[in-house]
């Protein structure tokens, strides 16, 4: 139902919020004629009241507390932009859901740690829970997902969702710097979150992951399973070596329905460097959609920002405004099937980079095990090592199944001549 | 409002039409737990009803008339999948919206040259008319304009749409072939369409850019307005020639506000390699949508063929099934600009291409004409021309406004040591 006045109540004034602010405030007769519909800010929320966002909020009510700003009979909608997996966000979406009034938030934390119990509070309320903001900033990604591309049956998702980890990334290879300079970079930047483990460890990308694979394949919403791999053990060696084989290294989610259950993955891969992915430079996001119909659609933007995130916030208030009303996850709550992780994966080629003392038959011995182990080598090369008595090898396989894989590295380290631990990455030809 | 049953009717089996069919039978169970509703097909409408198309359409009954199956008490939604900018796609479409039924086409011709009124009578008739597979095939790209970026004032779209210019393109490119070799070898393989200026000479890419305007502009939809210009005058020299400044050429759409007015144009334009649009190679489109807050998306796919143009169809289908009910180009038709074109372009940089006879002073005669019409140089080459008695010279000139480029090329094309007709176009740095 359309309605001839949306009352919105934004909990959260930082970044995201104040661009929410700033596009009802300056796109106020737009946003009218698009939805049919006034589209106002009645009440707002946030840690402090006085502080300078380079915004009026003088003519919103204040609230200290955002489950009270959720019960107010002038608040229609809730704008969750807080954060957080539990507290305060929890709380008052679920008083906003309890009383029939639609979320919109841009929290992926609560949704893949909640997702499911909280689509099911919605469904049962007459509510919705719109979450674009939550997954690659700007990109309209859960749209194309739900309605774009609801008629596929999806095969694939993959994506680079966080742009910080694509920041360093990137930035290791054009400057030449190690990971804990450009880290440190970074970090004064301001680029990484409080708990930078939640960007370079691979968990907020990890989340918008889950998300997508719940209303591709149409599955309960499981962060547990998503197969998580930081990006701080990725050496300025690897990224050289990737890209003299003609390779990127990409923070990169995977998720894939296979027989032998839902695979999800949000690891360090290689990409080709000539691929929209390997293409990827600095903060940009980007997701490839993959359904049986329509092929691969990819999609590129700003994943973070105050713009492109308020972008994506205001497209689902837009929606809600013009009345249109789909289930949290594309399918009524109910029909999402608890998907069993899968217990393999897919087999993929890989990456192998070992060091190898300079002995007769080192190398032989290499091809040897991983011969053994059913690995079978698409190219080798040993590089230059004149000033030292140790050589890099690299390896890269043909495809192969992790677990055989993970059976051949360890065998490789039991090899008297193999120097430390291989250097083992998933490459994945997107 | 949500049906438990959405009845279609669908005109045009070509290979669309096959593709629309083949969804219907094979995904029945997965639409209708995505959108809740039974989508069927109950009537279908061709110009061959024996011929073999791969499917089954016993099932439904057959209407040699488009008209009378828009007609039928069993049919909900008209799919027009029949192209043709007048006769019965034109009168099938009227028949269905006037009495109330929505229409989803891929007919980007119709709706470019009538759409405004097809909008209106819909919006009349509490109908719609839905047009994703019109534009840019898989690429949900009409959502993302019309509701994922609907909070944003769109400052530009531009885009490569139409992927047999840009298959003739890069296949000159890296084949080395000339335009003609390769346009033959297009019409061998299928991809041109009955008459071949709709593809080369940019018209059905002009048709896609002007619906794509309308909703980021909120304007009538005017493609007369459109400036066109084909790829048949490109050459194997200018292709190698910008490769060797940087860029790659493509027949590149571009539509954007101005206080001048609303410019649309597709022509073909230097865009520089190392961009997205730049790396864009064979039959693929690829959109991009800029906005005030969320920046730049580029959106990638398949912009044609069988599953990924009946993957749009179906995705509007869904939206109908699930009740989103939205006007026909993001605002009602009656809120629509009646937009000015442009009087005069954006200033953008120009590739020039001069033949020269090889007589002293003659280089800086070109400088001085420029010069003088208020271009500047930014690059300059004179290539070698050992075995000849002209010069090869190549200029990138800084942004100029088009009509001072256009005298200038007026004014050079007056001078004696100047070969033949200067080549001009535009460079757009996306």
């Amino acid at each position: 139902m359309r309605k001839d006045t949306l009352r919105l109540g934004v909990v959260g004034l930082g970044t995201v919020g104040t661009g929410t602010v700033k596009i009802v405030q300056n796109h106020a007769a737009m946003l009218s004629a698009r939805t049919g519909t006034s589209i106002e800010i009645t009440a707002v929320s946030a840690r402090s009241r006085s502080k300078d966002r380079g915004i009026d909020i003088s003519a919103y009510a204040w609230e200290d507390d955002p489950v009270a700003l959720a019960k107010r009979d002038d608040v229609d909608v809730l704008v969750e932009l807080m954060g957080g997996t539990d507290g305060p966000a929890k709380a008052a979406t679920e008083a906003a859901l309890s009383l029939g009034k639609s979320v919109v938030t841009a929290n992926k934390a609560l949704l893949a740690v909640h997702g499911q119990a909280l689509a099911e509070l919605a469904e049962a309320n007459g509510a919705q829970i719109r979450f674009e903001a939550a997954v690659a900033g700007g990109i309209p990604v859960v749209k194309a997902l739900t309605e774009g591309l609801a008629a596929n049956a999806m095969t694939r998702v993959l994506g680079v969702m966080n742009g910080t980890c694509n920041y360093i990334l990137t930035r290791m290879e054009s400057a030449g710097l190690p990971y804990d300079t450009v880290f440190q970079e970074a970090n004064d930047l301001g680029y990484l979150e409080a708990d930078p483990n939640l960007d370079v460890g691979g968990i907020d990308a990890g989340h918008k992951l889950a998300l997508l694979a719940s209303i591709a394949f149409g599955t309960q919403v499981d962060f547990d399973a998503v197969a998580l791999e930081g990006i701080g053990a990725i050496t300025i060696e690897d990224i050289s070596r990737a890209a003299d084989m003609g390779y990127k290294i990409k923070l990169l989610g995977l998720a894939q329905m296979t027989d032998a259950g839902l695979q999800q993955s949000m690891r360090p891969c290689l990409v080709p460097a000539s691929s929209p992915l390997g293409q990827l430079e600095g903060g940009t996001n980007m997701v490839v959609l993959e359904g049986d119909a329509v092929g691969q659609i990819v999609m590129r933007g700003a994943g973070a920002g105050e713009g492109p995130t308020a972008s994506a916030v205001m497209a689902d208030v837009c929606d809600l405004a013009r009345g249109i009303d789909l289930p949290v996850f594309g399918q009524p709550a109910a029909s999402l099937a608890k998907a069993a992780p899968a217990v393999s994966a897919t087999p993929c080629p890989y990456y192998l980079r070992l060091t190898l003392r300079d002995e007769p038959g080192a190398l032989a011995q290499v091809a040897t095990t991983l011969g053994n182990s059913g690995i079978s080598i698409d190219r080798m090369r040993q590089y230059d090592h004149s000033d030292a008595d140790t050589a890099p090898v690299l390896i890269v396989t043909h495809a192969c199944a992790p677990n055989d894989l993970d059976r051949a590295v360890s065998a490789l380290t039991q090899i008297a001549t193999v120097v430390g631990a291989p250097v083992a990455l998933q490459i994945q030809n997107v």
